[in-house]
């Protein structure tokens, strides 16, 4: 392809909103360009690219025997009624009404679209396992669209599901989807970290995301220095606290020895640093009372007090608002995800001002667990190991000392609830854990039963009884991934394409496209070419300065320069210079391209095996 | 690839709404379900032929230096208001709002999203000619889809468009874009029927369909006997009637003869049968006189009688609604695709009884052209040769005889506006028309300054004077080719594939798969697979007719039986038959794979060259 014909509009300017490397490098070097907040059109340039993503992906489906099928982008919105998502999705789902006014959403994922399928063609155990899968358009109406295709509001997923008669089939499947994953990513030449959402302490593995590290990520990671511990801060545990008491008896033999409790003034303190320089205390030796409101709880809640949430009107239906008492030590945060899939609430947040008002009785900032009647109290596993704390009295300006659990209050739940940090201990090892930023480009996940049970899905089994499938869903984004690739692969000077996804595997640059430099660039592209090579030739008009830095930016894995000097030796002499490297190289003009295809198939093998 | 690891679910039974062989055999080989009413999943079998013919279309795309791109599907409304077909484009554009109440709409094509793309980048006149296209889902609200994928809601269609300086620039590309379009349809083994929509009598090239016949087409096309002429009856025009008069000089001298026109009772005449009947005449010697309205007129209307129209209300905009007098011979009929073209107008209908009453001051049904004032008169060219013609006299049950154009009347305007019909005469060779129905695969069209002009493009000429480009749009369904394909290529037993666009090229089909047979059929399926051949295995525990009705419903070019008898031979045979032929022959099994290969290899030659 000559670069004059290739339509690679670059640019020295950036929007900008483009404050990430690869938005930055992908609006320079001519791959994309913004239609609208969210929405973007992939160049020639950028497009070859995202179609090599495409393909490495559906070769690693293929492989693994997922089949690719294809339903509509626009999905009927019954199907979403039928699942509960209609209503439970939220405002990113982009729904809309056709001219006879049937309800219909633009896909942001196709849990619904993939079991209807599955559900009319399914009858007996012998189809199972099936894995099938699609590459195809998404829409996300994100409220704050931003770095560029890493989170857009239309993209492209793979999205594979599959249906098991049992978990063990589920998880063969799911394992290979792991594997999988990590060859895709692999071949894309990215370092991904995969994190197990419930490893370690909680157990099983049940659902597995697929990071990369970046400062602008969504994500905090949870890291262990000594082992390969890796999770989702929402979901991270770490080691007990060495003060960990197992028991109420346990704890109270170890408040034998603490006073008594007793109230303390603490007139116009506020804040828990106020407190701690008034006791001249450090905040882990206070017990952090919070009140949460939830709402949709799925928990059993019959032995919460009776005026702390609002009855369901039906049986079995979810209760529609509770509240909560929840303690932590005092220097710990709650972790509000932990929290809602204990509950299994359909979300939970800090109660308002007022409500804290009237189920405490006392003003905000002064709730502690001591005397609390009107609320079930949760408290985190770190509080167990706290015999001699402060806390709020449930009156102004009032606290008390010596507080220890299971000697002055008891739980109504004991759990893992807080947000783990930098600094806390791998629940594995012992070994110190820290954090990264990181940004989600696939996600494995077992689903279990909840869109066959809720939409009715069953296969008859070897006795011809009638029974439910379990399933698994396995999610990549395209664009994601192609972004990643650049924040992974770029310098100062432009991208720097692994060959795998490199839009061109070479670049020819004529010092000046004319003469013999043109007849040996031309026939140099032509002998690439037939050798399976992707070759840019540019045949600009331009100095070679231009050229060059051009071809930094566009980020071509191989070099080649054809000047006059090397011409004329005895022996034809072109330039090779790899664009990860500083060094350049000369190499015979009548070898060049065997040579050149040779570097490049071992390249690509490197990545792909 | 197994059979039994493939997915594909065929049925015996089809749905009532599958009447035409492509949707009945698209669901009955497993090749596509229903999701809803227009929307369909392509399953892995269906795919596969949908995947080939996505890409012999990228191909030659690309083959002629079109560029591919990936805009959203998802597309702002706010470029479809700069073009103004926000307005125009009428309830079968999918438009929704997104939560922050912004308008967006599921593209049915994309002339905006390409221009705006274009507009952005394009600065000189060194970046023309261009041609992108997208190979991209799109939508129409069809109030009423059917016949499965060949008249769908969502679907996939190729789109390109291309700008240039100059019309023999978009002419070069054009023709590249039309013989692009033959090849394409050629390697899927279609036979199309280019429509250049308005050849002949009306000069020029600016549009070509590429019709396939089809009983339950949507377009009637007109094509010649003798020679290669088809038109889309919209559009098509005839030779001129023998009797056509020039200009009303000639009409005169030929009306010298006629009598004067005079007033005949028709008393309770209401239709022209009637009439001819009463008057003992034919229809051909009455003119018909047909009250129109027409909205958003472009055309000057200037010189009409004021009280025929309605002023705009600034400058320059398009009349908002006019009315006219249309006569034409009274065996013929109006064609009003072609009579809204001439006058620039939106839309054409014949006027409301009560518009033809005020207008003509007499009952609906006389309607005549002699003594008409209050409307503009556009005749037909068949009416300049009628000298002594019967006509409504704007009277109740009153007519004319003996009148005669140029001398009784004049006219607005002389223009081709019948429907051309079987039996009238080719304007290129004279020869005989007849009519066949035809569905569109794909569209070429010269769409000039529409939408450069709506949406503001420019470039810098090389005197550095901004100029607007000419632009082309050239469009091909691929579901719809797809399916055209199973039209054109089926027996009572199933589809019969080309080899280009076929799933697979060879099924096997092991009597038993078992044993020998079994060891036989892996052996052949693996030297296939090696030699570039794409197999389906039937693996199955099934009766060798269950098999054998299978492969034919399924349509694989190649099959291959293997049995017991043939292997216990001293050289072992296997039995090959082509899918479109009744004979079987018997292929030495060590030799099979490779004269499999080379068959497979000469038939898609057969269908690339």
């Amino acid at each position: 392809m000559n670069y004059s014909s290739a339509f690679i509009p670059t640019l020295r300017e950036v929007p900008a909103d483009a404050v990430i490397a690869s938005h930055r490098l992908m609006f320079r070097a001519g791959l994309l360009r913004k239609l609208a907040n969210g929405l973007f059109t992939y160049l020639p340039l950028g497009l070859r690219s995202f179609r090599k993503v495409e393909q490495i992906v559906r070769e690693e489906m293929d492989a693994i025997g997922a089949l690719e099928i294809k339903p509509t982008v626009v999905i009927p919105g019954e199907l979403w009624k039928e699942s509960g998502r209609w209503d439970s999705m939220g405002e990113s789902l982009l729904r809309v009404k056709n001219r006879l006014d049937n309800d219909f959403v633009v896909s942001p994922t196709a849990e619904e679209a993939f079991t209807a399928i599955v559900r009319d063609e399914l009858s007996s155990y012998r189809q199972l396992p099936l894995a099938l899968y699609q590459i195809n358009t998404k829409f996300r109406d994100e409220i704050r669209p931003r770095y560029g295709v890493m989170r857009g509001r239309e993209f492209v997923m793979k999205d594979a599901y599959s249906w098991h008669t049992n978990n063990d089939s589920l998880d063969e499947t799911y394992q290979a989807m792991g594997r999988a994953y990590r060859r895709i990513f692999k071949r894309c030449g990215l370092s991904v970290i995969p994190v197990k959402a419930d490893s370690g302490a909680m157990g099983g593995s049940g659902s597995e995301e697929f990071m990369v590290e970046s400062e602008i990520g969504d994500n905090t990671l949870i890291l262990c220095k000594a082992c390969s511990y890796a999770a989702n801060v929402e979901k991270a545990s770490c080691a007990l606290d060495s003060h960990f008491r197992p028991s109420v008896e346990v704890a109270k033999a170890a408040a034998s020895q603490t006073p008594p409790y007793e109230k303390i003034d603490t007139p116009n303190v506020k804040t828990i640093d106020e407190l701690c320089a008034f006791l001249k205390t450090e905040p882990q030796n206070f017990i952090k009372t919070l009140i949460y409101r939830a709402v949709n709880v799925e928990s059993d809640l019959s032995s919460a007090p009776a005026g702390s949430y609002t009855k369901a009107e039906q049986t079995k239906a979810a209760v529609p608002e509770a509240f909560f008492a929840v303690a932590i030590r005092g220097d710990l945060d709650v972790n509000e995800v932990k929290l809602a899939s204990i509950l299994k609430a359909g979300e939970v947040s800090l109660a308002s001002d007022a409500d804290v008002v009237r189920l405490t009785n006392a003003p905000v900032g002064f709730a502690g667990p001591v005397g609390l009647t009107s609320l079930p109290l949760i408290i985190d596993h770190t509080v167990t190991g706290m015999n001699d704390a402060v806390t709020g009295a449930l009156a102004k300006d009032l606290h008390y000392k010596h507080v220890a659990w299971g000697r002055d209050f008891e739980a109504w739940m004991v759990e893992d609830i807080r947000t783990v940090k930098a600094g806390d201990r791998c629940s594995l090892c012992g070994g110190e854990l820290y954090t990264k930023m990181g940004n989600e480009l696939g996600h494995i996940f077992k689903l279990g039963y909840k869109y066959t049970s809720s939409m009715n899905v069953s296969y008859l089994d070897e006795n011809g009884k009638s029974q439910m499938p379990t399933m698994g869903c396995y999610g990549i984004g395209v664009d994601r991934t192609l972004a990643s690739v650049i924040e992974e692969h770029h310098d100062e000077a432009g991208i720097i394409w692994p060959a795998s996804i490199a839009p061109y595997h070479v670049i020819i640059v004529p010092i000046k496209y004319d003469g013999e430099m043109k007849a040996a660039a031309d026939k140099l592209s032509a002998e690439l070419t037939q050798a399976g090579i992707e070759v840019l030739l540019d045949d600009r008009n331009e100095r070679p300065g231009v050229k060059f830095n051009d071809a930094d930016l566009l980020g071509i894995p191989f070099r080649v320069v054809i000047g006059d000097k090397g011409l004329s030796l005895p022996t034809p002499q072109v330039e090779v210079k790899r664009r990860s490297e500083k060094e350049t190289y000369n190499v015979d003009l009548n070898k060049a391209a065997a040579e050149l295809a040779e570097e490049i198939r071992e390249e690509l093998a490197k990545l792909n095996t």
